[in-house]
């Protein structure tokens, strides 16, 4: 038997749709099998400050539907120091806390992993970023959400753009990721889509639009934010290349994050939160739960972090294929 | 090399959200692969009578967005008989049409199959349906966005059941499975979900309502259509079971069906569209293109039908951890 | 000056959207006065039973987007007895309140015009419900965002509709009123509206179908709750009359009530919450805020409830020229 | 009676949500009155160049409900020149159009003005611009699509401003008009909102600001582009005052003009569609059909431009008195 008793939850990063019903099925979960469950508020500055509170069922009614986290998030600067560190593990062990689920990105787990290390408390990670950046999940929590909200802002563009006649360049998120702007270029039938993985081959580009500009009237090129030239640059060189064309520039933004989660995003987290709690209760720790294959799957969060985007062949070609 | 120069593309069945998508796919890659498309109206009856038209780039310009199909899609009893296949089969040959690609579920498959044995053409076929109820693919075309218009409706309703602080007894699509069913349970926080693979537990249920009664203002309760009773009588017997309870029926019904296809079902369809042109090409027939972990796959049309509903018991047993 | 130093806001009868927008007005606006504000819940129940509490500014932060209402609502059978009435006042009593707003539709401000007239208490009204049908205001709160719920769900019905070539017969709310079916049938290019407040003539939508079989595939009827037949009589009628269409019927039902409020919802709102304090400052009562021709104004309770739906011609007019 | 056999109709400037539905209107109306109505493509491009096409009841079928404008719009150089007027009069002469209706905002009017007065063409024109910067009718055709998305995008922003107790600056469309952004900014429960009408004040915002900053954790200050500093210039404002907040700006951009009309845009293109055919074969002309008070009104195309902006001060009370 696990000699788990207290559990506290945290979300840590970038705020991500479905961290909330994550926190819903951790606390339900804890509930479920005997624990008191503890929320963190503000990621782990909670921890170094000690702002935590006892959740019961209540608090997690009618949130499963709602963007962002009821706990809050933050970056902490404080728990990158041993001191700050120090001082959470003086505030865990005040509350009698046993063991903690974080919920967040590869900068949650590398902090997680070294408060574990120092300190041997059980952690168990919940994969929980729009963007798709980890290993040892099929999906992120919050991902499947923000692509959507990506693609729902291009069909809008694509009205104007369409009823102008004009080509117009989209930036998505995706720091060091394409995989968003992948997936929303095929999607909303994009003409060409410019990721961080590869470098932009400008001619063959041009020589797609000029193919089809008799077949088309409107024209979108999605640039994820972290390629090598953004989508201001991207621009800048398509009205040169193409004085032609009617070219404007929309930097998506911030809507990406926020909004009421999918249903995928929903049972992702939901199944998550509840193998979290049971991983802690059979003695995992160091690991984050992820999602393969339609099965939970433990990783340590030091494999987690080290998520090599490994950008499907398949995808790119079918880019190309169909916006003929 | 192949001898196929020219394809035909239907839809059959119900409509699914996605179909679109799944035309334009076909239809670009066939023109990007050098043959020469062609649509046929209303599924198997545009066989029967020769309603089809040559398809080019323009012609599925700006639907990947859509709900529905534009070339229409039905149930066709004249080929169910040999007379109405005989007469497919002629229009088909005058046409020049050398393979065809059908987009539906397991009766188009069904249909697809004697067809292909009694004429010899190749056929291929695309998991086009809300159901989700085909071996060989992890998710068929329609699925997701379905899924996430049902949420959508069950979060409207909970916020009158939170108000009224009533029970709602909600009835989904899915007349063989309750996948639908669950998932969209889990999604919404349902109290419980009645679906056809399982017996109703009255019992059980009374019990978890009444344990809920006092952290609980609201209560939803989803029914598979295709549960033994569906939702108008399990609503009555919660009414009778459940005097203290102020019980409402809905049901969903066909908005399930239409609406703009979400990320995951336009980039699903814009595969297999590809990958089914590819398969003719490489000599495939009789099989359906399935997405299984992410990559493509192909299974035989017998197979694709048989599909056995394994409801995944994690995801019960999640309804009842979180309906807590 | 005033007299008025602590006010109760309550939300009575069919929840609606744009409710929470009402109550943090009335909240804030209160507090921006120097007034005490309570929230009663479940309406005049909580007023029986002396359900109320103390809020404060951050009582209603971050609901003024979401549907139904946090102070939740009822129809109370107990209020309508002058015993409850009696209790409900020493309640008020005792609780040191000085005035009401009360946010609902015509048994609100049935119930209000009573208990001000027996217990001399000043009570503002707020027009809140999605039926439309109160006199002294252009707009309901909760009524465009309900017909914005209605005219997305025909849309997603057309994509069905057009796929098979089939006429669907789609009731919507309005026990009363045609208006929500009016506006959503012009809205979604019905090619008939029908309203209780005339009499349906099968024979001129007979012909109406007949003139335009060649021209159209997919045909919309609207029929209002309210309706002498009601939409499953109308859809057995029009099986029986027009035995070559393929009919089907969708109830919309409960969805229509919740949801996030529309922008004109949520200003209605806004606006008429800060207008009923100011009201109850000004030395008002028995009246209902309402918003006519862009300026707020105010209206009896008595006035208010005898709303005459008097359909404007031109909106039925059009229905008939735009379903060419 | 009328000498009007045949009309055009056409679409002009940015594009709105609701055109697609005004078009059909104005089709259906003139075919419903005996009538012949071509489509100009581009706006008066197509007029300049002859691009026009005979429309009919199936060339509108299925657009109410979409984004754009399946005529196309566009701002023309050459018909702001009397040889390109000129060429646009022996166009309409030679295909025999006698009457022109017009879709669109100030430019398209002043246009109308100047090719009435010199070929004396009967020409009325409707509302279509999501600015709603025109005289003579209480809101334009788009207007209120428009203001949804803003508020539905700043719901999303919302999720993470509150995750991250942030404060978003965001700027919002209106280059001449603080309507949006004042109805948006009180929709959204925003702190504070800056429109070109009056000059920032910035102690006040940020005595407003202090003053809330124990009982609320996001802000959001809502921009209009057109304010005389606009989003970039007063986040950097914001965060030099401010060091202690955690600023971000997002520009909502290109998304504010797409999307499927609301249900409010559809039901007044519709009725100002048919009012406009209506009011040629009556002998009017020069005029703009609008919507005043639930009614439709006309007024000559010189007075519909001379909007003078007179921003309701009730609505700015009503910012300040609910970001309390």
């Amino acid at each position: 038997m696990s000699n788990i008793k207290n559990i506290a939850v945290l979300t840590s990063g970038g705020d991500a749709p479905g961290m909330n019903a994550a926190i819903r099925a951790v606390v339900r979960a804890g509930i479920y099998n005997g624990l008191n469950v503890f929320g963190v508020k503000r990621g782990y500055d909670g921890l170094v400050s000690g702002d935590m509170y006892a959740m019961d069922v209540k608090s997690v009614a009618n949130i499963i539907q709602r963007g962002g986290t009821i706990l809050k998030t933050a970056r902490s600067d404080e728990f990158r120091t041993i001191e700050g560190r120090q001082k959470a593990y003086e505030n865990v062990k005040a509350a009698g806390i046993d063991a903690l689920v974080v919920i967040g990105g590869d900068g949650t787990f590398t902090g997680a992993s070294k408060f574990l290390e120092e300190f041997d408390i059980p952690i168990i990670g919940l994969p929980g970023t729009i963007d798709n950046d980890l290993a040892g999940t099929d999906f992120t929590i919050g991902y499947d959400t923000a692509i959507n909200t990506v693609i729902q802002a291009v069909d809008k563009i694509r009205d104007t753009a369409e009823s102008h006649d004009r080509l117009f360049v989209i930036e998505v998120m995706g720091r060091d990721s394409g995989l968003i702007a992948l997936r929303s270029g095929i999607s909303t039938g994009a003409e060409a889509v410019l990721i961080p993985e590869f470098n932009v081959d400008y001619d063959a580009i041009m020589k797609r639009l000029d193919k089809t500009r008799k077949s088309k009237s409107s024209r979108i090129i999605i640039v994820a934010e972290g390629d090598s030239e953004g989508g201001m640059v991207v621009s800048e060189r398509i009205k040169a290349n193409f004085p032609k064309y009617d070219v404007r520039l929309s930097i998506l933004g911030h809507i990406q994050r926020g909004g009421s989660p999918t249903c995928m995003d929903r049972v992702l987290a939901s199944r998550l939160g509840v193998a979290a709690v049971e991983a802690l209760l059979e003695g995992r720790k160091g690991e984050m739960a992820g999602l393969v294959h339609g099965e939970v799957q433990f990783i340590s969060f030091n494999k987690a972090i080290k998520h090599i985007d490994s950008i499907n062949q398949d995808l790119l070609r079918i880019v190309e294929i169909l916006s003929l």
